[in-house]
């Protein structure tokens, strides 16, 4: 039985650092065990300028000052003119389009994701990926399925364009995967542990309460096994979300859970459970690495086996699955 | 255009009434507008024996002073000998079997169900009616659907039993009711209102969350139009079931919608703006009265047009679609 796991440049490439006090809180939290993760842009206002994104490069630095952790910076999607993407491409690692643009499989939604169809067609010739939020504006059980033809047609219609299927939670969307050698897709940890059952089927659960939801049982083995063999277009990407608890235990409550700290311990826990330790190395790095043409910064992750509680709260935050324990902890970061 | 309505005797057919300060706080609220009510005994513990039904019926008796109501009363559905059932039978109005002793589809599940057919069988020849909160054990979305083979098991064996599918929630389960002439259904408020979406949708929303949850859009319609057809073997039944607001707007939240002080108001609002005014008076009396076999307590509620707000709070619940704006308000129960 192996007692020590020594994972190579972990990246993270799907991670919600926000802004002010929030990120000061998180940044750290990611850049400790990370090596480098893609931040998202969706702030308000959204990161969709140069000055907008210079600034939040600078506030990120600040964040993780001292730590060996490159952030991917990335802004939102909308009509951009070639001249500004050659300006930002040295800045940002891809671009995230948000499903406000591109909602349904109706008439509509075709028409509007083809109104964006100039702005792809320069970034498949510059080489800058497209991530995806790859959900319609349907019933919430359905919106990441009926969202899977807007990524089939993307991908034929730009077949040079890496296109990202980001938080995949369906079985569909796995089956997608093999179907288009230019898509690509993250999944987080709570997809990899839950179903809707742990949202609503007892107790309501609001720090289980993630967008795109929690699926069926089906959809969470698909996930699982997709994660477990290490599936070569499949990376980590936690969509760590930090909320205060505040937004959470409330009468209306904010999506997202916040993995980040504990999501190497937590993966190494399901990877030893399920007998696929050998392949986290490839489900946290390698995949990211091949995939997104990522540098190594030579930092090394060693882990051990001892119980580790994950903590009650960070800072107003409570984490996903506050007080589980689990069978590693952190040992050195190098 | 109707301004006033007048309905006939009013009944809830599904009722939470709880104990103590709660009773005290929520039994005037049904006992103002409704005529009478099922008064569910799954309290802790149950309510399954002659002296702690005695106690219950004292004690509600006690928090509806003065109002013209009557409480039906359940007791909890266990194995009974004929001589108990005999004695409690005039004490009663049904037995209500809550599924942790039938709870799958599964030979575990069937063997269960069918440890309960001697009682079964003296209910039926006694006639006492079964009300049943009809959910397996298995996935959330699929729990009363795959529990409608055990209600076609039941009303099967036991064609002179009255069994009444609770706060049924899908599509399915109304096509079930045509199907055995001794099935019959009470649907809830809340049901008839919102879908999935409402819960988990958008922000996720504890004041929405509710056992069985809500279903699919296509479910909710098939649900409004047996309500609005005023389906002859459908009754109304509010399951308003209150939590105090910390049990709700919490990490963990109970399940249940608290509606029944202005669920008559609010079912104007939504006959009326479906054209199907006229059929209220069969949904929320006649049908209950009829299958039944209620006696009239000759009260009358008369509800004119006029804006009523529903409360932010009644003590410390927080009731369902606190703040909306209903067009219907009482002018006089009488």
């Amino acid at each position: 039985m192996t007692d020590r796991i020594i994972i190579k440049d972990p990246f993270d490439m799907h991670i919600h650092f926000r802004e002010g006090e929030m990120l000061d809180l998180v940044a750290p939290l990611s850049a400790e065990t990370f090596s480098g993760g893609i931040i998202m842009p969706n702030l308000v206002p959204p990161v969709d300028n140069i000055e907008r994104l210079d600034n939040y490069i600078s506030e990120i630095d600040n964040a993780v000052k001292g730590y060996n952790f490159t952030p991917f910076m990335t802004i939102f999607f909308k009509k951009y003119s070639r001249e500004f993407l050659e300006l930002v491409k040295g800045k940002i690692r891809a671009i995230k389009l948000y499903p406000a643009g591109a909602t349904t499989n109706s008439d509509e939604g075709i028409k509007e994701i083809e109104d964006a169809f100039d702005t792809l067609r320069i970034m498949e010739e510059l080489g800058i990926p497209l991530l995806v939020h790859g959900e319609t504006h349907g019933f919430v059980m359905d919106r990441e399925q009926e969202f899977l033809g807007i990524y089939d047609h993307l991908a034929t219609e730009f077949p040079k364009l890496m296109i990202v299927m980001e938080h995949i939670t369906t079985a569909a969307a796995v089956e997608l995967l093999d179907k288009n050698d230019n898509l690509f897709a993250t999944v987080t940890l709570q997809h990899l542990c839950i179903t809707l059952d742990d949202v609503i089927g007892g107790l309501m659960q609001p720090h289980n309460f993630c967008k795109p939801i929690a699926k069926r049982p089906e959809d969470k083995s698909a996930l699982l096994n997709a994660a477990l063999s290490a599936h070569p277009k499949l990376s980590f990407g936690s969509d760590s979300a930090p909320h205060p608890i505040d937004k959470k235990e409330s009468a209306y409550c904010s999506a997202g859970c916040f993995t980040s700290p504990f999501a190497l311990q937590y993966l190494a826990d399901i990877f030893e459970s399920n007998g696929k330790l050998d392949n986290l190395q490839r489900f946290v790095s390698d995949n990211a690495m091949i995939n997104y043409n990522l540098s190594s910064n030579n930092k090394t992750v060693t882990l051990v086996r001892g119980e580790y509680t994950i903590p009650e709260k960070y800072g107003n935050v409570v984490p996903f699955n506050s007080g589980k324990k689990l069978n590693w902890k952190i040992e050195e970061v190098s």
